[in-house]
């Protein structure tokens, strides 16, 4: 046999479509995917079905995959992330042979891949961990891949993921190594993040319009329609107009009668704990995932609606802002998201030692993915103007941005909160905002409260930093004031 | 031997202050400490010291300790929490026999305490792992303490921790059983991020005073004090009043010398790490702990005021609200905080099946703690009132409350925002509660935009809710549009 260019497993929406990607682009590709009992196999679906009469090779088993792929192997995982993903390794790794690839093209968490690439290299394969974003569709026509990984895999993948990839109007594919070990699934994950703050970035502005506003999905459409055409240009952008626009089979808009509790699958939940992990201050994307849990508990919700309604309703429907100033405020919010990604990624590499490529990343998500915009193209000058830029805020175009955006973003924010619309993610950029540009803050008070209840000791703006002191405050004794050197 | 009633191993502060304490109330105690080469012997020092005089025994080792105390034997460790908890387990475990317990009164992970509980007690030995607020003085004079663990040692140990521990004005003890397992940590845990998030805001408002109201130390010492007579009583109010007066030895104020960079020990991460983990809303602790974060990076700070003073800056100072309306504003912002923190307590434990009185938590809080306050009587009589309590906004008095505090709350947040306040925690506690009380949110939009990309599916109003629905949403084909149950 050993005829296959790949071998993928696991026929879900995002493998088969990975798979007829792989085969468009004149790859024989074998598939797999475990059988149920009971259902119709999905190998056998898939080949009947869309895979008809294309350059796939069945297998019932892994071992027979493995047995139809050249050398040096690569074997794709296209199953859920977790224990599913170490069951296919048990599997696949004694099958292989030094030299050969395992790829795991899901949503691992990082530290898995870390600790799946030293497990298999220690039999002698390698492994990568790579992001794949772009949803079911991107995943058929061109999605962002994110490699990491053994860094001897690269040369030997480089050619089937690139090739998969969605590309740049130059050529250049939305696919480039990332970094050793976790990086890829580490990019990933903030790129989710960065998803989930977007959506509900937007998803304030969609709420300001119809609640404020008074708009109608039409309507809406129209100003996100607009928008699109501007500055905020993006994928989400886009399809939240075709999602207001879309009419059920009533006539009546279809996103009215859609229940609004939103699901995740844990990518915004992973990078809120990495921020935690870091001691990174990404609000925004935090506060994202918030709202995604405050809308899945309904009951608690419709109890506080009977309880607080109407005593807590702002009645007085005042318009907020124009849709200039909305822009601004949505344009802001924005920025200070992907400044606080980034600034997580940069604590992560020098953390971890990957070397991230920030431009780069910010230019592999320019097409394919989820998040793909025109602003990403700021992102990647500014980093190529300043490779060692701390933060995105600290670029001139961005600060001059920023600048003139800040009394709409005031503005809009301030009368959100005053006439009661929820807007978590906007209220939470302008207070980090706030809270990075003041140059002495409050956290002298928290200090002193430190050393007050625990003995924790300070700093003084009059001493070197690392010299610690503590104070007995209430002069009752407790240990003695004095100087301490942590 | 076998004389002493417990033995305590590490003393440092908190280990000093509770050894004496619990000599105190005529307890003989055993003492130990880790050698430490090369310095003086923390042990001598300790029974030459503070301990002279007094029923303590100094032991030398571990053997030593464990040959003092009588049957069934009580080793508490207060150690550092992490790997020198079980270091010190791996130590004294070989000298205890079936039915003595060990009882860590660190700041332990819960899940550390839940591990350890079983490994302890697969020996025989009962485990207990408590927390202890109150800090180096607390823990002298009486702290809160929330035990949890091995049920069966609570009878074993319930007369020495309640001896220590604080007392409410009826008598009673500071501390009861919180619950098996890891429950007195998780609890002492959330008690930390609770002190995170009223710390918080109390420097939100002091910085408030400080730059809007432009008053000087003293002045919001007036303010602090004021409000301390009112509802907002409590033990960190009392001290920031405290703190805001205290001169330095040149007759200034001590509060302006101590450099803004806030430390923290873990227990506010790991207070939100949890909420994530428990797909629980809990925004504002989240924020207190970000805001730390934030302080912690001084060089960006620094960078960040010079690149956007003075065009980001507000130098028209309003002053903003009353004294009334910020109290209305921070008392608000405090009772989400703990509706959040309640919450996140009633979802944990649920999940891990503990049983917890939320009513009794408050009350142990009452006294002895840093977060204690009038304004726990409140919570302990809501839950007293309906133990089912799903959520404190839902109490009655709360709810007159908040109605009463909201539009002060709305108009100090949004001229916080407007002038360029930084208040993380005020606007976010502000954003909780319009997200939770809103009866249709915006995250209809987030699920449409998920099945756009993802095929994530959702669930429509007018069906039953687990019935799971994809739309073609760009008619462009991909899987088909239909009806999915999940």
């Amino acid at each position: 046999m050993n005829i296959s260019d790949i071998g993928l497993i696991g026929l879900a929406v995002m493998g088969e479509n990975l798979a007829l990607n792989f085969e468009s682009k004149g790859f024989t590709v074998s598939v797999y995917n475990r059988l149920h009992s009971g259902r119709e196999n999905r190998v056998d679906r898939f080949i009947r079905g869309r895979g008809a009469g294309k350059n796939f090779i069945p297998a019932y088993s892994v071992e027979e995959l493995v047995s139809s792929l050249k050398r040096p192997r690569k074997v794709m995982l296209m199953v859920r992330a977790g224990q599913p993903v170490d069951d296919m390794i048990g599997e696949v790794l004694p099958c292989l042979q030094s030299g050969d690839v395992i790829i795991d093209g899901g949503n691992s968490d990082f530290r898995d891949t870390e600790r799946r690439m030293k497990f298999v290299e220690k039999k002698g394969v390698l492994y990568v961990g790579t992001g794949i974003s772009g949803g079911e569709i991107g995943a058929l026509t061109g999605p962002s891949v994110m490699p990491g990984g053994s860094s001897a895999a690269w040369p030997l993948v480089k050619e089937l993921l690139q090739s998969v990839a969605a590309r740049l109007d130059d050529g250049t594919p939305c696919c480039q190594w990332i970094g050793p070990g976790g990086a890829g699934h580490y990019v990933k994950m903030v790129h989710n993040g960065i998803e989930y703050g977007d959506m509900q970035l937007i998803a304030e502005s969609y709420y300001i319009l119809k609640e404020s506003w008074q708009l109608n999905n039409d309507e809406i459409a129209d100003v996100f329609e607009a928008w699109d055409r501007g500055e905020l240009n993006s994928y989400l952008i886009g399809i939240t107009a075709e999602i207001c626009r879309k009419k059920d089979t009533d006539g009546k808009y279809l996103l009215d009668k859609i229940v609004d509790v939103a699901g995740q699958k844990g990518t915004g939940k992973q990078t809120a704990t990495a921020a935690l992990e870091e001691g990174d201050p990404l609000t925004l994307i935090t506060e994202a995932v918030h709202a995604r849990f405050l809308s899945s508990i309904p009951e608690e919700r419709k109890r506080a609606a009977e309880y607080y309604c109407p005593e807590a309703a702002v009645l007085d429907r005042v318009r907020i802002g124009s849709a200039d100033l909305l822009c601004h405020a949505l344009y802001a919010s924005k920025l200070i998201s992907y400044a606080q990604g980034f600034s997580l990624l940069r604590r992560a590499s020098e953390h971890y030692g990957w070397s991230l490529d920030y431009g780069m990343l910010a230019k592999i998500w320019r097409k394919g993915c989820i998040i793909r915009s025109v602003f990403l193209e700021q992102i990647t000058r500014a980093y190529d103007a300043l490779s060692g830029l701390e933060n995105l805020l600290f670029d001139d175009f961005f600060r001059s941005r920023i600048l003139e955006a800040l009394p709409a973003w005031r503005h809009v924010v301030a009368e959100c909160l005053t006439n009661g619309i929820p807007i978590p993610c906007m209220a939470s950029a302008l207070t980090y905002f706030d809270g990075l540009r003041i140059l002495y803050s409050s956290a002298n008070l928290i200090q002193a409260q430190r050393d007050y209840f625990g003995a924790h000791t300070y700093e003084r703006i009059d001493a070197p930093r690392g010299q610690f002191f503590h104070t007995d405050w209430n002069d009752t004794g407790g240990i003695a004031s004095g100087v301490y050197n942590a």
